[in-house]
């Protein structure tokens, strides 16, 4: 393929992928296929020579469509949203072309730099308190990282070499195992698994505190669990809250959690992984109250704010607490400007080593929606949530099961775990609308979250009236449910 | 921005990358500003309204292009090639547009089936042993990783836990804590410095080997090695074998190392990460003999076939070694299909729970290229590589560092350190091309990589007639460098 052919075959892709984004709702969300359904389709290797394009895309329509979920339909209300927009694509497309890695700030500049600005503009349209940005001289400042995953193992890291450094001087006879051997980590019982993985990676004990009954972590248990793991000789280094909860988008208390971890000076990590991007809104930044005791703070605008995966963005009011973390310098590496003060080089801010442009998409998005467009963007998907929850609440064979804070309602049957989870099974078994479920203390729940861009009350509407005939159905005694799929 | 905007300015943009691509070679290959140069070019914070297309493209060019470091310029000879090509790009443009999250199978079938075929045939082109394919039956596999750091400290963390399984179980008496203070990896002295850096996430201890005058880890430096730490009470679990190392491309010995692992039942993982390409051609495959012993095996089809960053292929012979490190399994992201058997789940096989649609930029490269057209990249590339070996080997002022067995040539000016500090210098001060050094021992030595898709013999022939040029002026007591940059 020269490059008039990549002229030709990248314009027909551009209008595939049009066609695909204008005609989504036509596809079924959720496939309709056996695990194993692929290797079947494809030869058992690759071609000797070339194939055409057309031969390629042809089996895109006929062994890729057929199983993916769709995320972007209007009817996928599952996990929490994908972010995606013509403005991110168009970014992402360039993005591919400059094809540069960028480890380091020589690796390329302007790949360093944007994203520098660009979660500096992203922290002011959040209002993350002014510590957490680069600025000019700032000490804090941000950086894209994958997955909030990776974000809350390198600051647990990060925590983690602090904490050792510091216990190292003050007591020397100490080995480095022994004090691994003793710290601690907390999260609420709310908090999302990679938290619970981010200490198994990191080799330190995570410990869990039971959420209260609106599922937020308290200040009380927290101190609790602390003094009690403190007497016998643990020590407490890190705390991750949680805004907005993976289950039912609770909020832990930072007001009564952030004083604690400041006087016991452990390290508080904010995963606010979905919720995170609701705070371009003024009017739901109360959730966000005593963000200013965190040492760093994570959001995914890969979720809710129209760039397309990966872009989780991390903020830190110290970088040096995480750039000395691993600090390796290479002579492959190294580069003239390296030590001005004045510079970045991500790779010691992040568990791989190369990274992408992906500043671009986030340049895109907030340039060509602008902050109103963001805005008007989560206040639809609250409100379609809102809707939502009006019509469950109307109906009185369900219930709401946590209090609906954004885009997420956690709804049931009244009756039991095994009626709701025949409910869900017949709700995805039927494939018009997709969604998952969540256990709530011993609650099966199913979640409804707004997830597509292009959803709209009438998706809304129709999902409802779905669940609720699949319901009535169910509570009459019959039953689509044919087995396991 | 609406569907018909979009197909506009997607074609624009295919026009943009074509022509950016195209006329690559007009561009200065290496940027010449300052750190900082970025921020004062773009306003403090984000627009509140939306902006248009052609004010973001633009800034591309006042704001973004000065700034960049053109990877796929044929004139950037640094580091190693970063992976690109049309048919990668128009895949990763479809990724996008999917914009599914990969992270189960039940996320979206299509996502994981075809990533675990497209491991099987890029095992099957470079010709891995069997037992690291999945097929329909086998115990092995592959997944896709974002980079080979994080492949290695995968890997490190998998056989942490597998001997820390089996020595728990021999040894009750000892606390996880007191084994993992126990446990010792290797990896030889020109190993990347992600593997230093995956001990060092990992908690456990990390050390190296001196390799031979060739820069290759051999047998006996190993087997010292671990006789000393075993009588001294430690206990090795790991070794990192590097075939094609950063610095100089040398292949550690696996016919020596292999048998002494199987020997001793420590994890042998191998990181290919540059050469593992190569394999493609049959007559680079002696590079890799032992490969039958590794555990795990890694190489980025994202460096030096074609796909676009990121793509970093990981096999396991044992793919419960990976999945079992850290599964949890909250009920979001539990589905029916889970405990099948036939399906993989492809979160319990990496640090992130996201992933993209990756493997579709691996189907199009193999189709639309063929395992002969991948063949041929590789084979042009070497011979380019041996084409500016002979030049310098032809010129007395010069010396090739260490052999060529790929597409990087070391080499330097007969003399001291400062002389070829100097004559780096120079050549990335001049812009014409761009270069990065490495130390071999105690010499500072330029590494020339063949990089770019379009870098051809005159190219080649180009930059060594620039090199001599400025180094015939440096010899002569001129010198083009006005302090640093």
């Amino acid at each position: 393929m020269d490059c008039s052919d990549f002229r030709k075959r990248g314009k027909e892709m551009v209008d595939y992928i049009a066609d695909y984004i204008e005609e989504i709702e036509k596809r079924q969300v959720y496939p309709d296929l056996n695990p194993g359904y692929l290797r079947p389709m494809l030869p058992e290797s690759a071609p000797e020579d070339p194939e055409t394009f057309e031969d390629v895309m042809k089996d895109v329509e006929r062994v890729i469509m057929p199983g993916v979920t769709h995320w972007h339909s209007p009817y996928f209300f599952a996990y929490f949203p994908a972010g995606q927009s013509y403005p991110s694509l168009l970014a992402d497309m360039l993005c591919g072309a400059i094809g540069c890695i960028g480890f380091s700030w020589t690796a390329s500049p302007a790949c360093t730099e944007l994203e520098t600005v660009m979660l500096d503009w992203l922290g002011k349209m959040i209002n993350l308190p002014k510590e957490f940005l680069a600025g000019n001289d700032g000490e804090g400042g941000g950086v894209i990282q994958g997955t909030a995953s990776e974000a809350s193992l390198m600051v647990l890291l990060a925590a983690r070499t602090k904490v050792l450094q510091q216990l190292q001087l003050k007591h020397p006879e100490l080995s480095k195992a022994e004090i691994m051997d003793k710290l601690v980590g907390y999260s609420s019982d709310q908090a999302h698994s990679s938290v619970e993985r981010a200490g198994l990676i990191g080799g330190v004990k995570m410990k869990v505190i039971p959420s209260d009954e609106k599922f937020a972590a308290r200040g009380p248990a927290l101190r609790k669990a602390m003094e009690e793991d403190k007497a016998a000789g643990l020590i407490p280094f890190f705390f991750c809250a949680t805004l907005g909860t993976t289950p039912s988008c609770a909020f832990d208390n930072l007001l009564e959690l952030g004083p604690i971890c400041k006087e016991e000076n452990i390290w508080l990590h904010i995963d606010a992984a979905y919720a995170g991007s609701a705070f371009v809104c003024p009017e739901f930044r109360h959730f966000m109250k005593g963000v200013e005791f965190a040492n760093s703070f994570n959001f995914n605008p890969h979720k809710w704010l129209l760039v397309n995966f990966d872009c989780s963005t991390l903020w830190v009011k110290k970088r040096t607490d995480l750039t000395e973390a691993f600090k390796l310098n290479p002579v492959y590496l190294q580069h003239n400007h390296q030590d001005s003060g004045l510079i970045t080089d991500y790779r010691h801010w992040q568990i791989p080593l190369g990274r992408r442009f992906r500043s671009l998409k986030m340049w895109f998005v907030f340039r060509m929606y602008g902050v109103k467009g963001l805005q008007e963007h989560i206040r639809k998907h609250i409100r379609l949530a809102r809707e939502f929850e009006d019509l469950v609440r109307q109906d009185e064979r369900f219930e709401i099961s946590a209090g609906v804070t954004l885009g997420l309602v956690c709804f049931r049957l009244k009756g039991s775990n095994e009626l709701n989870k025949a409910l869900l099974e017949n709700i995805n078994h039927t494939r018009k609308i997709h969604i998952v479920p969540c256990k709530l203390r011993d609650k099966f729940v199913l979640r409804f979250v707004i997830c597509s861009r292009t959803t709209e009350s009438h998706h809304v509407q129709f999902a409802w009236q779905h669940i609720t005939e699949l319901a009535a159905e169910l509570l009459n005694g019959g039953s689509r449910t044919q087995g396991n799929q």
